[in-house]
């Protein structure tokens, strides 16, 4: 590496490997337990902002825009730690529950409220 | 419902949304411990696999075909429990990690081994 600083690429944002649709992958874990809350999508300036701010900001594929989760429910997400795969194209973050501790949109704490059961998906 | 029985979608199947490449997401999970191992894709012919077989199968996006995970290596995993998020579009899996427990085609137990710490991320 030589030349510009300024202009190469930020270090946060190497090993990153964004799809056709510039989105990558993000799981998030309650910090508390482990619990999968949600998986959602990050554009890189998702991504920024949430490494940058610690807040999980996510990409809205429906409304096409940023999200801050919470912002409006007030069940923020506080980053505790992230982690990349080898591919680049998914990410693990661990986070604080705050608010309602509700992830969902439905109300639930977690967006995986259907378990494969006796072959079909049953509401837990 | 009513009609035809033999030609509804199965049980499995319903709830399910795929995307426009077909695939859903699923996040991989270590029973034993919680530990995030891995995130891939599934076609629906995948995921049928996985259900019906026990072994945890996959679509490979860059051979662009059903990957049933450790045919090769002997990491196969064998699925304990599935859940489908609100969407329908990712599904959390827990599984028995057989063989080395190397989920990672790089030798590691998990793909997550990139954290971010000080601006970037770092091995651990």
């Amino acid at each position: 590496m030589s030349g510009n600083e300024k202009t190469a690429s930020p270090a946060w944002l190497q090993n990153l490997k964004f799809d056709d649709k510039g989105l990558v992958t993000a799981v998030t874990l309650a910090d508390s337990d482990g619990a999968v809350l949600m998986v959602a999508h990050m554009t890189a300036e998702a991504l920024r902002l949430t490494l940058e701010t610690g807040r999980m900001t996510y990409w809205s594929r429906s409304r096409k825009s940023l999200w801050v989760k919470g912002e409006t429910s007030g069940n923020t997400q506080r980053m505790v730690s992230a982690h990349l795969d080898c591919d680049g194209d998914s990410l693990v973050f661990r986070v604080v529950e705050q608010g309602d501790k509700k992830a969902c949109h439905e109300g639930t704490r977690s967006c995986f409220t259907r378990k494969f059961e006796k072959g079909k998906w049953e509401r837990i």
